[in-house]
C-alpha cells in the first residue's frame, strides 16, 4: 500500500477497534486511503463521525452543507505535504480548512474528498518588532495574534469580522473595516508557504524572505492570496504589522441622503485625511443597532468615522472632518473621545450582524457583498434598496465606504426557500448592478461556490480561459477544492 | 503569406524602394516577416536601421547593447495583437519597450527578434477623480501623466526617478522615494490590460473595472506587475491616484552612525507618523551633494525627510521626529519649510546620481539596489562599505531606509573591463549579503539580465520550478522577452 502511495512507511498500525475506521466503511472513501491518512497524520488527527464531517462540511453562510468524507488535521508542513500528494496521487478531492468562518462556501465538499483542517497548526514562528513583521502558521488566528503581539505595540490590522485564521484570510483575500488605511491581505502578506497538490513546498518570495517590496521574479504570494484552496495550500505566512496608535477617537454623524454620506467621503479622502475608519449604515441598520445595542443614533444614513495618530493631530483632524461632513448636510455629529463611549460606539459596529438578525428573530445571515468606484456609491445602494424594497425582504445595508464596498446582512429563514430563492434573486442583481458600473461582484467574500457564474461575467471568456491554464498549471488533476471559483 | 501568418490582409504594399526593407536584409528577419509587420502596424512603424536597432537594444545599465533585429512601433492594442501574434506563429522573440529607462537590461534583445515600442500609445483614457483612479495606454509616462493631473488635485505617487512609460513601470514593479507611504506598483495598480504572446486581449481584473479592491478571481494583475515582459504585453493600466497633500516640509538632519539613523528610521515608523519620505544618504553620497548642488551639510550618514499634509499637523509631527531622531545622537537637524529651500534639498536627492558620476569625471552609473528587513540594515550597509572600500572602488549608498531598500550608485568607467569586473563583483557580494539577512536581491530594479543567477539563489529551485510553469503556461514558446529573468 505504501508503494502504491509513495509515501514511506511510518507507524502502520493494525487498528480494529478504531471507531474511525468503522465510520469510515459508511463514507465512499476506502479503508485503504484512510488507513494511509492515518498512517501520515496519526490516528488521533483522523475522523469520519457524521458530526466531524459535518461541520467541516459548510461555513457561516446559507449555502447547504456537504461534507467531506474524511476530515484530517495537520499539525506540520510535512503532513500537509504527505496528505497532498496521497490524494494527488489518488485523484481524491482536497479541501484546505482554516476556521470555517467563510461567507461563499469555500470550504463545502461538493466532490466529497478530504477536508484538510489546519487549525492544529498554531505555531507564531516569529515576530520582528523593528521589522514590523511575523511568521505565523496557517491556523492561527488574528485575535489570537494580536493578544500575542500586545506588549510589542504593533497590531495585524486586517479585521474582517470574524476570528478568522491568519492564512484563511490569505486563501480568501480578506478585509474589513480598516482596509481604507492599510489595505487588504493583498497589501500585508509578505510571504507564504504553500504545498502544492503534488506535495511540493514552495516558499511564495524564497524562504525567509521578509522585505516590505521586492522586484526578483513573479508575485506568487498574490497569485496565492485570494486563491481560495483551489491552487495549493497555504501553511505559513509572513506579515506586515503596523504600530498601534497612540489615540484614538470616533465620531457618528448622520445624513440626510447616501450621497451627503458618500461626498462626504469621497471629500475626506481627497484632503488626505489618514482616517483609520469610515463606516457607512444605511437607516435600516442604524434602525438594528439602536435596537440591540441600546443606542439612540438618528435613523437616517451615517456615517462612522475612527481617527488616530498621535493625540496633537487627532482634533484637528477630526475638526477638518466635522466642517466637510457638515458642509455635505451633516447632522448630530457626535464625538466619542473617551474610550468607554468609543468602545460601545464600535462594539454596536461589530455586532450589527446580531443587530441585523434580531430584526427577523430566529433568522440567519445570508450576507453577501460587492465593491464599486466611490463615486457609483450612491447609485448602486440606491437601486439594492429598490430591490430589497420590491422583494419585500429586510436587507440593511452596512458599507466600507471609504473603498466602495458594501454588505447587506439579510436576516434570512434558511428553512424557506421562497425567501432564500428572492434573497439570492437581489444578492445576485446587486452584483450585476456593481459590474454594470465598473465594479466587482464581491470586494471581500470571495467567490467560493455562491459567485461563480458571476465571475464567469465579471472577468470575462478570455480571463477565466487564463485563470482555468492557471489552475491547471498547478492542480493538473483538478483535486483542490474542486467546485469553486470556476462555473462547472 | 497573410495565411500563414494568421492576419487579415490589410493594406499589402508592394514597397520595392523603401529603407526599411533594404535594411532589413542585413538582420536575420526574413522580408516576408518584416513585410508583414508593416502590414500591421504602417511603414511609417517599422524600422531595421542600426540607429534605431541600437536605440532599442539597451536600457540605462551597464550592460552591453544587444539590438533587436526589427523595431516596431504600436499605435493601438490592435496593433499589439496582431504583432504578438505573427511573432509567436513565427517564434520570433518579442521584446516589449516602454521608455527605456531601466536598470537591469530589461529590453536587451539577447536573442534578437522584433522590438515592440509602445511610447506612441500615449492616451490618457479616463481620469475619475472622485474614485482616485485614472486608465492610460502603454507609453505614457509618469510625468505626463502628472502634468495632466494637476489641476485634478490629485497625483500619480510613484517615482522611480527616471520619467518611465507608466506600463514599463508595471512590468518592473518600480517604486521609488515615495514608497514608504504609497506603496510600489504593486499596490497602485488596478487593473491592465494585457496582451498574451497568442495574441489574445485580456483584462486582468476584467474589463472596465477599477475598484480598490476585489476577492473575483485570480490576482492576474499582481502576476503581471513585476512580469518583465516575459509574460505578455501590459497596454493599458488603470493606476491609483491620490489627493496632494495641502502643505510640505523637509528637513535634514545627520548621524554618527549608520544603526543611529536606522534606529531612528525604526521608531519614527513605530509612531504611525505618516511621513512621506525618509531617504538615507551616506557619508559619501552627502559629500557627492555638497559638491554638486552647492550644499553645506556635514559629512556624515544623514536622512533627508519630507512630511505631508495640513498645515496645522505638519509642525507636530515634525517635532516628534525631531525629538526620536536627537535622541538617537543626530546633530545638524535643518528645516526647510519654505518651497525654495525644499526644493533645494530634494533636488539635490533627486539629481543624486549625476552628482555621484561627478564624482568620477567621465563616469556612467554602474546602479544596483538590494532590500532587506530595515533591521538588517545597518549590517548589510556596513559589510557593503567594506566590500566596496576593499574593491578600491567609488560606491555612493542612496536608501529608501523606510523600506530597508538602497542602491549604490557606482561611477564607472565602462570602457575598463577590470574596473566594470570589481563593481560587478562588489554588487553580487551585496546581494548575497541582503539575501543571507532574508532580504532579496533586487526591491525595484528588477531582475533583467542582470541578477538571474540570484534569483534562482533567492527563490529557490522549487519556487524556479513554479515560475518556469507559469511562463510557459502564458508563452509555450518562450517568444516573450527571452533571456530575461530565468537563468539559462
Amino acid at each position: 500500500m505504501h508503494g502504491q502511495t509513495g509515501i514511506e512507511p511510518r507507524t502502520l498500525q493494525t487498528q480494529t477497534d478504531d471507531c474511525w475506521l468503522a465510520a469510515a466503511t459508511k463514507s465512499k472513501i476506502p479503508d485503504r486511503f484512510a488507513q494511509a491518512v492515518v498512517d501520515i497524520v496519526g490516528s488521533e488527527n483522523v475522523s469520519t463521525t457524521d458530526a466531524v464531517r459535518e461541520q467541516h462540511g459548510h461555513d457561516e453562510s446559507y449555502h447547504t452543507t456537504s461534507p467531506p468524507d474524511i476530515v484530517a488535521f495537520a499539525e506540520s508542513t510535512e503532513h500537509v505535504s504527505q496528505v497532498a500528494k496521497l490524494c494527488n496521487d489518488h485523484e481524491v478531492p482536497l479541501i484546505p480548512f482554516g476556521s470555517g468562518t467563510g461567507l461563499e462556501g469555500g470550504i463545502n465538499a461538493l466532490k466529497g474528498g478530504l477536508c484538510l483542517d489546519l487549525s492544529k497548526m498554531k505555531k507564531i514562528l516569529s515576530v520582528h518588532p523593528e521589522d514590523f513583521d511575523c511568521t505565523v502558521e496557517a491556523g492561527v488566528t488574528r485575535v489570537t495574534l494580536n493578544n500575542y503581539l500586545r506588549d510589542t505595540g504593533l497590531t495585524f490590522p486586517i479585521d474582517p469580522g470574524a476570528d478568522a485564521s491568519v492564512c484563511g484570510m490569505c486563501a480568501t483575500s480578506a478585509s474589513g473595516t480598516n482596509a481604507v488605511r492599510y489595505g487588504t491581505m493583498r497589501e500585508n502578506v509578505l510571504n507564504m508557504e504553500v504545498v502544492l497538490p503534488d506535495g511540493r513546498v514552495i516558499h511564495t518570495a524564497g524562504k525567509g524572505r521578509r522585505t516590505k517590496k521586492t522586484s526578483a521574479g513573479y508575485n506568487l504570494t498574490n497569485l496565492f492570496v485570494g486563491s481560495e484552496g483551489t491552487l495549493g495550500i497555504i501553511t505559513q505566512a509572513t506579515l506586515r504589522l503596523h504600530g498601534i496608535p497612540e489615540a484614538t477617537i470616533s465620531a457618528v454623524c448622520s445624513f440626510n441622503t447616501i450621497q451627503e454620506a458618500v461626498d462626504s467621503t469621497v471629500q475626506i479622502l481627497q484632503m488626505g485625511i489618514p482616517i483609520a475608519r469610515i463606516e457607512f449604515l444605511d437607516e435600516v441598520s442604524v434602525d438594528a443597532c439602536n435596537r440591540y445595542s441600546k443606542l439612540d443614533m438618528k435613523v437616517a444614513p451615517s456615517l462612522f468615522f475612527e481617527f488616530t495618530g498621535s493625540p496633537d493631530t487627532l482634533d484637528k483632524q477630526a475638526e477638518v472632518v466635522k466642517d466637510i461632513a457638515s458642509m455635505n448636510g451633516a447632522s448630530e455629529f457626535k464625538w466619542a473621545s473617551k474610550p468607554e463611549e468609543r468602545n460601545q460606539l464600535w462594539k454596536a459596529r461589530h455586532d450589527i450582524l446580531y443587530a441585523c438578525m434580531a430584526l427577523n428573530p430566529g433568522s440567519k445571515p445570508y450576507s453577501t457583498d460587492v465593491c464599486v468606484p466611490i463615486s457609483n456609491l450612491p447609485e448602486v445602494i440606491t437601486r439594492s434598496k429598490e430591490a430589497i424594497q420590491k422583494a419585500g425582504v429586510i436587507g440593511p445595508i452596512v458599507g466600507h465606504v471609504g473603498d466602495g464596498n458594501f454588505h447587506v446582512f439579510f436576516p434570512t429563514d434558511r428553512s424557506n426557500p421562497e425567501e432564500v430563492k428572492k434573497i439570492s434573486d437581489v444578492s445576485v442583481y446587486m452584483a450585476q448592478i456593481a459590474m454594470e458600473l465598473d465594479g466587482t461582484c464581491t470586494g471581500e467574500h470571495g467567490i467560493g461556490m455562491g459567485k461563480r457564474g458571476l465571475l464567469q461575467q465579471e472577468i470575462g471568456d478570455e480571463g477565466m480561459e487564463v485563470m482555468k491554464q492557471l489552475k491547471s498549471t498547478f492542480d493538473p488533476k483538478g483535486i483542490m477544492n474542486p467546485g469553486k471559483v470556476f462555473p462547472e
